[in-house]
């Protein structure tokens, strides 16, 4: 086995950000709003499991959504249909979300009837992982075809997650994902993590998400 | 259907990385050297990709791999064993590289007696679009499961590419992925790009990609 060379290369870190994302905070329990950011690879299934959660949760909570995409509408304009609140960000390229851009979305928007309002950040398990957007948690997907050594290799958006959703548990039987293994990895950087092993597609698994969020949005709220 | 709101985010371009870029081409050419830079989402197949590619080609060219990753040196180990000449760029949560990554990357190798060095970017669909790493030809992966809506959402991602490798068609059966959907897609934003569709995992399609860049790197190289 030849050796590995390791080059680091420097990172920059963007400064008052979080500064804007405790304003946003104070403006979500003021009006009493639950903010939750979800994460995750593009294709890992953001916009079908924000549809699976309006299903479930429509008729308890008053919901609303914000979309980041780099250029396209598609998934606003799915969200749209169900009858809830949608803002679209573009974000002309932008890798992530920060707070003053998801400030903008819940400009958007009548905060004061919204009980939840979910982000769909950009599709990156990079970048949106530094930058705290003002949420009061923030959830992540891991599909299944996107193997389980994830955790390994983007530590830090395992570890700045408060749930994270396996989705795609169908695809279980085409691949060799070991969700132990998986699981093994994630609490080791992140103890604390809530894991619910989903099928947004079939609905398998879902209801105990939700169930989760739930709570989570009362607990807020009232 | 509620009506979607648009707000732009302003997007900031970096500099004087094109520059850096065409010096590197400039040593890849003296020193007879093919560079490919190979994108993709997290988990959509890269370093399996290499390591079916290098099984192929590892007769025919003496090659090298340059492997991105935020935290972790898997990827790097995995290439090393095959006994391939592996440089590990750390990027300590960067996004991407540049052509001044890229060019400590081949400042650790010996470049002479290589004909091909293959980069695997950081696992993202749109940073890594945005900065010309120096290569003489970009690669992309679309896994199948995720989904075939990629070339809307990511669009620059696949107008810069020279080929697209469509992987994972081994999850076809489970999916409902339009291969023709997907094609007319990438086409309207890039007519010339090269598709292939290929499993890295069976084998299934690789040898008409491998011969694609076996021309494409004899020709440079000759």
């Amino acid at each position: 086995m030849d050796e590995v060379r390791l080059i680091e290369v420097k990172e920059e870190i963007h400064s008052d950000n979080k500064v804007k994302a405790e304003e946003l905070r104070s403006r979500l329990a003021t009006s009493k709003t639950f903010l939750l950011n979800l994460m995750s690879s593009p294709g890992a299934g953001k916009t079908t499991t924000i549809l699976k959660t309006i299903e479930i949760l429509g008729d308890d909570l008053t919901m609303g959504v914000i979309e980041a995409d780099i250029d396209s509408m598609v998934d606003a304009e799915k969200i749209a249909e169900t009858g809830i609140n949608a803002v679209q960000l573009r974000t002309g390229g932008f890798c992530h979300l920060d707070a003053s851009m998801v400030e903008r979305g819940l400009d958007g928007m009548d905060l004061s009837p919204l009980d939840l309002v979910i982000i769909e950040n950009v599709g990156n398990l990079v970048c949106p992982a530094e930058f705290d957007t003002g949420a009061i948690k923030n959830a992540m997907i891991l599909s299944v075809p996107e193997g389980d050594d994830k955790p390994l290799k983007y530590p830090l958006m395992f570890t700045v997650c408060d749930v994270l959703l396996v989705n795609k548990i169908d695809y279980l039987s085409l691949s060799d994902f070991d969700i132990q293994a998986m699981r093994e990895r994630v609490l080791k950087l992140n103890p604390d993590i809530q894991i619910f092993e989903i099928s947004s597609k079939t609905g398998q698994g879902v209801e105990a998400w939700v169930d989760w969020l739930k709570t989570e949005v009362n607990q807020f709220i009232n």
